[in-house]
């Protein structure tokens, strides 16, 4: 089968902390597409939560400090899923009956690491939200950017102010972590790069993953 | 127990199809209240979906009309269930803590009868959502204004432009209706008004409703 016609449909996904270098890698997996012999009309990139004009509002919810409001960790969570499922159903699943690769900075787990590591809300309440909203869909390959909180942490502030989530402290960054790890290793079709390597390090990590991903589709 | 003291601390949900007069019905329970010797500072009114101003902004999203973008009836449950939490939490549990009544336009109810009935998301699910969201609040007494979606809509169309959810089919309201019947039969703190009646008619039966909850407390 054409190497194309392998990746059509497929829905790779970039998770990791806040300074992870999601969006480097990004870039870098869509070189490696293009590469193999995708026209970028045939990729398509989401961000969570946003991706499409509702979930975008659903996104400026959660980011909005309000006077006296505190967003509570529940409402959170929903919006979340709210905005997951209108991204999924509008523009992901289309896309990928559309035989195009979408790439997600961000899905699933991150509302498992955030809303549950991070937040303390349990991670079976989460998986339940996550069957209502979304059944069985998943990404086909998650590649986990695994990084120390503080080492994130810093060149996330390198570009520019902390909003509210980049905001909280530490420890919550450390449970969120923990999370992911025990994903990643829990997970056959996810792998874990060491993202405080070098940008050309983590590069070849990437792109290492991605043959190896390729060559058992 | 002084008649106050019974009151304290107790929420009241008013429940019905678009243009049942749940709002007149809210004025006459106020009106009841301040008989009994309440005073206005201790009566709060809350409406749903809103009711702080982040689940305001969630109740925007879910009447907004966006180009070529429907929003998912998933998307729509979980916003509704996120607004829902930020308004118990916020407002409605922190009013009670302080004694005073707090009288709901609309509540959990309205989630199983539109999103269940009229959408036809499993009722179980929606259950599922509401536990991990809510846990085991609920109102104290609730009263269903029941009315034929006709007669309903028809008098919801004499103050007004129809929005969204009002536009959908009369059959949608329908099955709706019909989950709020069967949840008043089955719910032993809710009573069910003929709001089909003239409103004085519906006045003394919801007064002679809420002296006979009175007397049960």
């Amino acid at each position: 089968m054409p190497v194309q016609q392998k990746l059509a449909g497929k829905f790779i996904v970039i998770e990791g902390l806040e300074g992870a270098g999601k969006s480097t890698a990004i870039q870098y997996i869509q070189d490696w597409l293009i590469s193999k012999g995708l026209s970028e009309q045939k990729i398509e990139l989401t961000r969570e939560p946003g991706g499409t004009v509702l979930a975008e509002k659903m996104r400026d919810i959660v980011k909005m400090d309000v006077d006296d409001e505190q967003l509570d960790d529940k409402a959170e969570l929903l919006i979340m899923y709210a905005a997951r499922v209108q991204l999924v159903e509008h523009k992901i699943k289309p896309a990928l009956a559309d035989n195009k690769v979408v790439i997600g900075d961000r899905h699933n787990w991150s509302s498992l690491a955030y809303q549950g590591g991070g937040r303390g809300i349990d991670l079976n309440l989460i998986r339940d939200i996550k069957q209502v909203a979304l059944g069985d869909f998943k990404a086909d390959f998650t590649l986990f950017l695994d990084i120390e909180p503080e080492l994130g942490l810093s060149r996330a502030r390198g570009r520019g102010e902390l909003d509210r989530i980049e905001r909280l402290a530490i420890d919550f960054f450390n449970r969120s972590r923990a999370v992911f790890q025990q994903l990643v290793a829990d997970e056959p079709s996810a792998v874990c790069i060491d993202a405080s390597q070098s940008f050309t390090d983590v590069e070849t990590a990437i792109k290492q993953q991605l043959d190896t991903w390729l060559a058992s589709l």
